[in-house]
Parts: C-alpha cells; structure tokens; sequence
C-alpha cells in the first residue's frame, strides 16, 4: 500500500541534498530508496569513465501499455557569486514559498512526479500500464554520459515508453501557461577562407580574404532562413565572430575566419544547412573550409496523440489552456524524440539558474495534481 | 673650376658609409665635403630631439632661376637576415655591377646627380639658374623630421624650388620606362559598432554588432570606388582586419571592430573618403565610431611644364618616351609637392630591399647623363 508523499517536503529534502554538476551527491540514492518503498523496479546506471562518470537512474512498476516516463535531472547548476537570502541547500520555506538551488530547475519537478505517483498508486488499486523515472545527473553539464545513453539502455532492455514527459520548467509566469512540444536544432559552423597576402597599395597581386568572407556573411544573412513553420518560430542565423588579427594596416591578410549559430525549426535539418553554407561559400571563395557541429536536429511531438492527453490534464488542474510552444534553449528532451513521443511541461522557470531560485508551494502543488491527473487520463 | 666627378665610385663610396635608418653614419658629411668642394653653399639642418633627431642637409649653388632641387635621402634599410653574396657595406663591383644596400634606393641616385652637377658645370660656365640638394636621414624611417621640415626651412629661407626631381627608383627593368608624376593617397579606417549582447537562442532580445558591421563592409566594397582618372589608376579600398575576439559559440558579441586601407586618387580627398564612410555605418549601425588617419593626401604634378623637360632629357638619354606614372607606394614626394612641381625619376628599383641590392654601372652612367641633360635643357 502506497501512502501520499508531500511535494513540498520531499523538494525541500532534495534541495538539502548539495548536488551541483557534476557532483551528484546522494540525491539519486535518496530517491532510489523512496521509489523502492513505492514498489517501483530501480535500476542505478553510471555511464563514462574518470571524471565523466555521470550517475544515472532508471525506474519502473508495471510492464503493460501505456508506458509513460518521467525525464528529469537531479543536479543543479552552481549557486553563483551572489549572496542568497537562504542559504542554497536550505530548502526553506518562507510565506508559502520553497527557497533553494533546483527548486524549479528541477528538483521541484522531480518530487512532484514522485509525490504524483504516489497519490495515484494509492487512489487507483486497479490502474493499467506502467510508469518509469529516468534521471540523470549531467543534464547541466555535457550531457555525454546521461539521458542519451540511458535511452540506449532502456531500448535494449524493452523499457521504450510509449510517452514521455520532461519535467523541466516550462511557464514563464503562472502554471498552465506553457508546454513545450518540440525544440529547434543548433548548429554551430566555422567558416575559414584563405586568400594570398600582400601590400594594400597592390591588391591586384594579393587576394583579400576579408572581402570574400564579408560576401558570403553578408549573402548568409540577407534573407530570414523561413518565416516559421506551424509550430515553430522563424529560424535564426547569428554570426558570433570574425576574427583576422591583423595589426599591420598596409598588409593584405592571409586568411579569415568566422563563426556562426544556426537555431533552425522543422523546414531544415543541419545537413541541408551544412550544404546551404558550403554552396554560398563556394560562390564567392575557392579556397575555403567550413566546419559544421550539430549539437541537436529539430524535432516536434505534433499536437494529436498523448500531446492532447497532457494538455487536457493541465486545463483540468489550473483550467487555462496551455500554449504549445518549440522555443527557447536545448533541453534533454533532443535525445528522447528518437524513441518516442514527447512533451515537457514543469513549473514556473522565472527564477531558474539565478539567485534565490524559488517555487510556490502552491504550484509544487498544482503541478503534482497535472501529473496525477496524467497518470489518470493515461492509465484508468 | 669643377672636375667631374665618377658616379661609381662615387656610390661605392656612399655604400661604404653604414646609414641604416635611423643612425646616419657620416654619409652627409661626407656629401657636405664633396659639395662645398663644388662650390655649393651647405647647410646641415637636423631636425628632432633625442632618438628622433634627424640629420638633413641643404645645399645650394647660384641664387637665380630657374631653381632645380634634387631630393633624396641617405639613409638606407636594413640589410635584413639574408645572406649576401658580398657585404652590404662592399660596395664591390663584380662585371659592371655594384652591389649593396641603397645601390639603387637610393645612394646610386644621390651619387648620380652629385656627378651630374659636377659635369654639367665642368661643360657648362655659362650656365644660369640654380642647384640645390635636399638630401634627409630619414625617408626609410618615420620621416617626420626630414623632408617635411627642410621644406619648411627652404621656404623660411627663400630657397622654395621652381622644380624638384626626386631621385627614387622608378623604372622597373630597364632605364627610361618610368617617370613618377604623383602618388596615390593613403588612409586608415577604423570602423567599431556597438550592439547589445545576449544569447544567441533569443536574437530579439540582443542586437547582434556582427551582422550590422558586415552590412557596413559589404556596402564599402560593394563597387570600385572610382574608374580611375587621367593620370591615377583606380582607387582602392582594402579591409585589413576584423575582430570580434568572441569564444563563446552561443553567445552575440557586445561590439566589432573593422580595420581598412584606401589607396585613392586624385577624385577624392581623406575628407572626402571619411564622410562616405561615415554615412555608410549611419545607414546600418546607430551606435558606431569611425576613426580615421590620413598618411597621405593625392598628389600630381600635371604634365605639361617642368615634368615634359625631364621627359624629354630621359628620351634624348635612353631613346624611351617614359611612362607617366602616380602608382605604388608613398615617398617623400608627397611633402614637396605642397611646394612645387615634383617628379620622380631614377634607377631600376627591382632589387631595392632586398638581399643584394645591385645596380649596373651603366645604369648610373645613364642617370647621370639625364641629369646633366635636365640641367642643360633647363639652365643653358
């Protein structure tokens, strides 16, 4: 027999718990033990060596359809140079409020999912389907050795879910606001053109690189890539730098090099951009060298499936209608869309990665009332 | 009674005297002898304080007109780190060839209208008009302290010439092809642009300096700046540098900085070029600075008068019709010019600075003969 477990205790019990990348602390542990109480199948899987050694943890009860898995991370970032009214391990709460390093971002997200699971283990004997935990411990960090090699893990050993929640942060200012259906890709690409040095007052005998390398930026960046699809923003192209170094002012340079960011939506993927750059540059540059690096391809859960599912559970609970948004940064979410369905919806993110992070009570509360209200709509 | 005087053995001698800029060795002095022996009236005119003291020479024979000045300078660059088939300071002539550092730029043209002098008052005792040297120790250095200021003085002084042949080395390969008429301009651009820093998921919320700047450089070499004019070759806009010195691949730069050099004719002034450049970055940029610095204005001397007597003394010496030429790089022509007709003609420069600088005997013979030529055409 379940018993309901406290959403606010168990967040403050987390935040106690000094877990700052990439030093997980015992905080896995910790919920290891909690989920094992719950009847739940905990399996601890660090992967990488040395100083990569990332703590992962995989958990599950029940093996029927529907399986719906809860993603999340149990470090936190640093907690700064500023000073904090509450100490950042503290977990205090103060005028309904829960102060500490991770109580949005996302211990909070974590206990609510635990605290969900229990009160809907303990209100509905006869539920059908399983539920499973994947947490990481480098979600801040590189993210090498966590959610994408559990992923692996979990195909190979037949614990692909059918759905997939992230409990990261995703309301800007109240909970039901936001739910975030997908993410653009990032693209990082590295543009080298090489030209043949010589006198300024001759530059028919030289070659100017910096002339080449303004043409393509400036062809790169004259038109918007798109103007948005369905469910994304307009993707963007940012030149981060240009760097030649020359300090002589009557000398050609050699060569020139820029850098660039590409944050792009479904109408593009980092190869057909890869291509898009390489043929602009050769247009205007015969020696040149481009380097592209693909942190993560867009991807979309599209509206339909278990996406509806979510959302209806939050208009329950906080009876707004949440908006389905594919903005903002990267999330580990990049990794999860090749196995299955998914979604993130957490709590409100307004103080996240700064000082004095904090989380309502009230909206630790809400939030464990959308999971559970999942976790009914899903399995009974 | 003048004897004339040998322009080899003259420049041998010259070479012999070490006067790598900025030390002078005793190469004026030397000069100051040979020409009060002549029955010039010499004035030494160094001009600076301490490191930057320059030694300058002026000397004068006759008081009447036509007033032909020969300019030049004496000190010589370095020998470089190259070996030398003989020493820099050999002055050896190995089958009718002298070699060593400012056999050609330019101790071979100072020796050459030394002689010249010396020649042309041996033939010609009723000569009328004046002679005059203005010879600096700092043309290959800084040059603020050599011509400009002898100028000054010249001027002071009532000795402002009605022509000056400066004796640099303008023919390519063979003797004749070459008279300088005027040079190109030369200024500096720096161009900063200021936006506003963020990251680069959230180009909304920054204002990336990068993009505005290339917007910038793009415009300034989006077309030639001119076609060229009768007597220039087109202008030349040549950016140097750009730097931005950002690491971070997801992050927009605060600012960027360009560096440029325009080589320019006589349809344009630095004034000029500067307002162009400065209405260009209002177009793309708000918060932008330009910075610029004249080393140069254009210079010519229209064809016409005093440039035709030398045009024709070198077609009576060397059978060639010399191109009329305002290309390359700056010299000290450039200050005369503020004072008086000025064109440059002198030896075949394709060995100057570099390792085994040399000139042909002949070459000199034939030098010397133009400049006699130029004297007779002029005084007698």
């Amino acid at each position: 027999m379940v018993t309901p477990l406290d959403v606010a205790g168990l967040a403050a019990a987390l935040i106690r718990i000094p877990s700052v990348t990439p030093d997980p602390g015992h905080s896995q542990e910790m919920l290891a033990g909690v989920l094992t109480e719950m009847g739940f199948d905990v399996v601890h899987l660090p992967f990488g060596e040395g100083a990569e050694r990332t703590p992962n943890l995989f958990a599950r009860l029940g093996s029927g359809s529907p399986h719906l898995c809860f993603a999340g991370h149990t470090d936190v970032v640093h907690p700064g140079a500023a000073t904090w009214r509450h100490d950042p391990c503290s977990g205090t709460i103060e005028d309904g409020v829960l102060f500490g390093r991770g109580a949005c971002d996302m211990k909070g997200g974590v206990a609510a999912f635990v605290a969900a699971a229990s009160s809907f283990l303990a209100s509905n004997p006869d539920w059908s389907g399983s539920v499973s935990f994947l947490l990481t411990g480098d979600e801040e960090g590189p993210a090498r050795f966590g959610t994408c090699k559990v992923l692996e893990w979990m195909q190979e050993n037949g614990h692909t879910p059918d759905f997939c929640v992230v409990g990261e942060p995703t309301n800007p200012s109240v909970m039901g606001e936001v739910i975030k259906i997908g993410r653009r890709g990032s693209m990082n690409a590295r543009i080298v053109v090489e030209g043949r040095q010589g006198h300024v007052a001759y530059p028919h005998r030289a070659d100017n690189p910096v002339h080449r390398l303004v043409r393509i930026l400036d062809t790169l960046t004259a038109a918007p890539l798109d103007a948005g699809s369905q469910w994304f923003e307009p993707s963007s192209l940012q030149i981060t730098s240009i760097d030649v170094g020359n300090v002589a002012t009557n000398v050609i340079p050699a060569s020139a090099t820029a850098a660039l960011n590409i944050r792009f939506n479904d109408l593009h993927t980092s190869a057909s951009l890869g291509g898009w750059i390489e043929t602009i540059c050769r247009q205007h540059a015969e020696r040149v060298v481009v380097t592209t690096e693909c942190s993560g391809e867009s991807f979309l859960t599209a509206p339909g499936g278990e996406v509806d599912v979510l959302r209806d559970a939050v208009m329950d609970v906080t009876g707004r209608e949440p908006r389905l948004d594919t903005g903002g940064g990267t999330s580990d979410a990049r990794f999860i869309a090749k196995y299955c369905p998914v979604a993130e919806f957490g709590l409100v993110g307004a103080s996240m990665h700064q000082a004095d992070e904090c989380v309502a009570v009230e909206d630790l509360q809400t939030l464990t009332r959308v999971y559970v209200r999942l976790l009914e709509r899903m399995m009974t």
